[in-house]
């Protein structure tokens, strides 16, 4: 199955840059396969719980533990020449993005959601793996703040389901979009596209107090 | 409903403030809708998820979250003239609190639940929104270090549970909850009310160790 | 039943350690209480939600709710005196780590679940109560840093499974796993036993850049 495959290379892309994440706050090697483990698979458990679809995917199949723990320990043992990799991990973490947005998306279409619903299960497959990672490591989480991630999540949903409404077969509208997510992820890294941001300074006293007071 | 009519002006009114808070951090406006999403919307998706109390709010009613979305757009635009609209945007956070507050008693009550469960649905729906928005912004929930806050979600569920047992119809029981608890934050907020506080400080070695090894 | 004794052991001593957390942080007293309940409850929350095993503890018997509150409220009162029992809170502490694992461990099992299963659920149980509390308190988690902790949570767990395979009485397999794993997190801190860390730092401009991108 297609999907399974491409979860796999996900995952384990996932869980290698949680370990690089917790290797730069200097954790044990037990801490390093927590943080890998819930980066890999913290974006589907957060779907599904939210979604109550039970039981939940390393539950049911708990080999994709075990091998998100071996590619955390792969990634302790590689990582001086993990520099040299980062092209390959660059292009990897998008696969994984599109990857993961692909099977939330099409899992709250199995249980019958709309758009809407979709878009957000789809959105926060990709995305919050890595938020909570950030969240462990006590950063603000970077995919808030840098070049297009999470929006480009957000395109493939829309390119997901007006294939799937367009008829096309599963088969071609996954290929189709994680060839278009893919795409656009790269050209995001290469051109340093980014969302306009939302600067809000506060400079007086009164807006000083409604801060804490918000 | 009136309490749909308190619920919409509520998430509206979280939707801002978590905006707000991510304008603060700079981030992009995805980022700003997801934070708004999730102040909005997270305190009941938590509450809910806790019970068992399946298909989430957000999951059976989409519209809410296009809702909130919409709010933080809105937010985006008006940011430059909000602080001279302070007054009225903490009236609305009150107004929030306590909404969300009632809405997740009646919610426990509907489930059959007790007075201690009763308790921590509503507080946890009232305040559990602000919880995950300061996490995701990287600061100390301010929900537990500023003028009365929680604590006054937890006096509005006890008055809410007495006019309940009272036999008050639910419509009074409501709109008197929401006096009462909306009165009770603005003399917070007037007089800065506080609650005692816990000061817990080491200043000698031993204890420096104790601090890592709790 | 002897669980029972351990798992309230275990909440109370973590309920203390939580609000000790939030005294280093000057929250008011319902902070404290907030923090104290999440500590002592959050690990045994998140290993129910996420094997959908509900109703959760806490919600079937609010009455540990009323006790981690009343804990939280002697701590405050007690936190002067705090640092002369340092050594019987340590104990409390290592005891409420092996009988969280051991509770948690033993649900998974009940549910029906395999070894990975198992040890997710009663390494969760053990240790994320402390990891949402660090969070709450904005502090990157301890447990991921200091001496073994996680990971005495996790031999634990297969000196349990090894006693249940080996058709030893639950008793029994309870006792001596609290004592193995007590024993071995007291020689733990004893001799400021750590796992190796893996320590992950990129000192030239393109993987500074590559940190941004992951």
């Amino acid at each position: 199955m297609l999907l399974t495959i491409i979860y796999i290379v996900a995952i384990t892309a996932e869980a290698m840059t949680g370990a690089l994440s917790a290797g730069r706050r200097s954790m044990d090697w037990f801490g390093v396969m927590i943080i890998a483990c819930v980066t890999a698979l913290g974006g589907g458990s957060v779907r599904d719980v939210l979604l109550g679809h039970y039981p939940l995917t390393w539950v049911k199949h708990p080999e994709y533990l075990v091998l998100t723990c071996c590619a955390a320990f792969v990634t302790i043992i590689i990582a001086k020449w993990m520099r040299h990799l980062r092209n390959i991990f660059l292009a990897l973490d998008a696969l994984g993005l599109i990857g993961f947005t692909i099977i939330g998306c099409q899992i709250a279409l199995e249980m019958g959601h709309g758009f809407v619903v979709c878009a957000v299960a789809g959105v926060l497959t990709g995305v919050s793996g890595g938020i909570i990672r950030d969240i462990l490591c006590n950063d603000v989480p970077l995919v808030f703040r840098r070049e297009l991630y999470a929006s480009i999540s957000f395109v493939a949903v829309i390119f997901y389901w007006l294939c799937r409404n367009w008829d096309l077969s599963l088969e071609i509208t996954i290929v189709s979009t994680l060839v278009f997510g893919f795409s656009l992820r790269i050209l995001a890294i290469y051109f340093g596209l980014e969302m306009p941001k939302f600067i809000y300074k506060e400079d007086d006293e009164q807006s000083a107090s409604s801060k804490d007071a918000n």
